[in-house]
């Protein structure tokens, strides 16, 4: 069996892409009412430039059973037309291990996403039964990209290795729990120091930083950070500004004009290091 | 407009209950293999029994999406057959703001719960758009009923306060973020001294305590610990020990008499404290 880690990296390299593309579909900006339309559009005009998608389900959710249906045509239609790049549903469930074992299923096997997003809140056994598929990838909401994050996530807590903000000991166990290798974070792009100092707790994990669009978060910054040594293991999910480019009937083109700007714009850092696609 | 916490009263006033019962579907134990017939058994045999149903949101979307319309289904049961009776959506959701908004329009607009459990990793700016719906009621999941819970939530933080357990910071932090007076915690009934303190820290504040029934937690200890001063504002819930307690045809008998004996257990223990029902 592929790892999650391997089939992350062939989507990328197969593309020459770390961009993940957030589809967030919100009725009140989408140029057309139907969200599969929608994402249709968006996935016909980006599949070459990405590596992942990243349907949120909150926004899906939002829209009732006939949102939830969409989101089955959209994972249906990425099958069907960019069978190599990744889909993440950014779901970041969490709970107690019976129920956490019921969300790893439903997300899994019947939506049958490559990966998630998860929220350690409940510690490891929460975590464990989304670990025990161990060809799906499991990033663990580690910092987020939004003031509020530091509430919990920047307080400093006592551990066996001193005094440290809660999301640096939240990475150093997840590189402890990741028995099954396909363990990985999320860290915004926004605080970029935390982002360099994650990547050095965690050297071969995956690492999947949102922030870098809507929310401004320095790209440059967080490409050289939030990489790996060979420049990779990193992917950057923008979703308002590459979906929404455009309010119009046009929004397939200026998604895609968005898209390869993105993506130019982080190879371009990896080359200046020496780190571009062979 | 009534606020979540009169609800919550009125619906534990009028069947002298302070039982809350999991709806936890799951297809290797129900007797019956439809979910929403199997609900519909549970609610005609307790609906008198107690104040709140909890379905968790995770055993239904393990079921896809027939798993949704079954609960769908099964709050408009709820809603014309046991109209006083609080729904408390189990969902542990959380994200940064404008995802968390539309998990709160999800939650409080399409499914119409009466409440639902939220995680609070996110911070203060998460939580808010579930708190801007004041009608309802918010319960943050503050310590779990699982011992994995204690990897971040018991973690020592150091605070404006002084050196706390994180949980015991959170639900500082829950009482000073309640400007609309509906924020709620859960706290698992595992750790009694731990609920003793949150009950003291947020009096005024509803509980969520799981980990009555199958979990294991002494339920005098709960029921003194978490109640308030009045033997109020505190709801016990019990998933697997009612809905399960017969694996045969018999089941809504047996969660009959299953959800009798934990209501008449909570109000033996507030009797004896003299804060029985009037």
């Amino acid at each position: 069996m592929t790892s999650f880690v391997e089939r992350l990296e062939q989507a990328c390299e197969a593309n020459r892409s770390l961009v993940c593309v957030g589809l967030d579909v919100d009725p009140e900006r989408m140029p057309v009412p139907d969200a599969l339309e929608f994402n249709k559009g968006i996935i016909d005009a980006t599949q070459d430039l990405v590596c992942a998608y990243k349907p949120n389900l909150a926004f899906y959710e939002a829209l009732g059973l006939p949102g939830l249906r969409a989101l089955e045509g959209t994972i249906e239609y990425v099958r069907a037309h960019a069978p190599g790049v990744v889909i993440l549903g950014d779901a970041k469930r969490g709970d107690i291990e019976i129920s956490a074992a019921a969300y790893a299923r439903a997300m899994f096997r019947v939506w049958e996403f490559d990966a998630v997003t998860v929220n350690a809140w409940g510690g490891k056994d929460g975590l464990q039964p989304f670990l025990e598929y161990p060809g799906h990838g499991v990033f663990v909401w580690c910092r987020g990209s939004n003031p509020g994050s530091g509430d919990l996530q920047d307080l400093l807590v006592n551990t066996p290795h001193g005094i440290v903000p809660l999301y640096r000991h939240l990475a150093r166990s997840a590189a402890e729990w990741n028995e099954h290798g396909n363990l990985a974070l999320v860290m915004g792009a926004t605080y970029p120091e935390q982002l360099s100092e994650v990547r050095q707790l965690c050297p071969g994990m995956p690492l999947l930083i949102p922030g870098v669009g809507a929310q401004g978060g320095g790209l440059d910054a967080a490409v050289r950070s939030g990489t790996d040594p060979r420049g990779r293991l990193a992917i950057f999910n923008s979703s308002r500004g590459i979906i929404y480019a455009s309010s119009g009937s046009d929004f397939g083109a200026a998604a895609r004009v968005a898209a390869r700007k993105l993506r130019d714009s982080i190879n371009q850092v990896l080359e200046a290091e020496g780190k571009g696609w062979s």
